[in-house]
């Protein structure tokens, strides 16, 4: 049964540990990987790798808005046809092309870079948050701009967007968040009764 | 929803279309393999990296039985206590990895490095046949040896197994095959008829 834990090789050894260190990756999965890369040519290999590696050391983020971008502004920021003036707080860079991916969105972000966890030990200096006051505080005529704090509905997120708020209610800007309630096509029936509870709540005039 | 493959940097992008050329991670697996990585430090991300190409530069395959070995002759080979006049015939460095692991066998291996296989273009040729007979041929007392076709069950198995068959049965080796039949704790209501019938066909003396 020794064996079972076993490679052949240390190569091989080092390698599937350093595959299985990957986020959803166990050690069949590595061993798989592995030896699949065993089997391509090595300037495949190399390409792999050198892409990783790149994107590690060249990766650039966003003087404005911190989302991950080729440039010193990313093309968002750079859009003069999109709305400078609503600026969608989101945790991550993923976040970001999730809503990009909706194409329902034509204002502007700002990725905090992560959520405020104690548990994590993650703690507000840690999250772009003086960044998104020094650009609020920056809008010219901010009671006609916008922040949307789109942020998760957890505990942490929940924090993060009262943290967020109390630094830039002063500056006069509307503070929005995202719509939360049944979604489309959801069944009654399976619904969490938390979520259809604040659906009752927050029910919105019918538009036919 | 041009957007949505569409990646905010073009380093990003290639990473992602890197990852996703590994076999079984589609684009929003390395989407998410690629963030993970952009957010651990540079280091673990070159020891990452270095880990594979060390092992595609550096990796060497047993003088004797192709296996995945650190050195010229693999721990099997070299392993004095191990029979070292059966050989069993595998497709794969994982198959050998799959044996060991049952623990039940102590003979040597004979790794064929892939099967034959007309549509994917791989002839006898393209296999460590040649060398596998060069072992059997200078075994001494082969009627005192044997050769096992551990090969998988379908059509390019059986050829592959037939081919070395052919190839080796001249040596007065004895040659067998894995046993077929019903897994241990299969129900019978689930076995596939072709299953189920061998297993009749071949069954064995009762031993409790």
């Amino acid at each position: 049964m020794a064996y079972k834990e076993q490679y052949p090789s240390a190569l091989l050894t080092e390698a599937v540990e350093a595959i299985s260190s990957l986020p959803g990756v166990g050690r069949r999965s590595a061993l798989r990987l592995a030896l699949h890369l065993l089997k391509q040519p090595a300037e495949n290999v190399h390409h792999f790798t050198s892409a990783i590696n790149d994107l590690r050391d060249g990766v650039r983020y966003c003087r404005c808005c911190r989302m991950i971008s080729d440039d010193d502004i990313c093309a968002i920021c750079a859009d003069k046809s999109r709305d400078q003036r609503t600026i969608c707080v989101v945790e991550s860079v993923r976040d970001v092309m999730s809503i990009e991916a909706t194409g329902q969105y034509h204002g502007v972000y700002h990725v905090l870079g992560g959520i405020i966890s104690p548990i994590a030990g993650v703690g507000p200096s840690d999250l772009t948050i003086k960044e998104l006051t020094g650009r609020v505080n920056a809008l010219e005529d901010p009671q006609k701009a916008e922040v949307i704090l789109a942020l998760s509905g957890d505990v942490e997120g929940e924090t993060t967007a009262f943290y967020v708020y109390r630094q830039i209610e002063g500056s006069g800007v509307r503070v929005s968040t995202l719509a939360r309630g049944l979604g489309f096509g959801d069944d009654l029936e399976y619904a969490d009764s938390l979520t259809l509870g604040r659906s009752i709540t927050n029910r919105q005039l019918f538009k036919p």
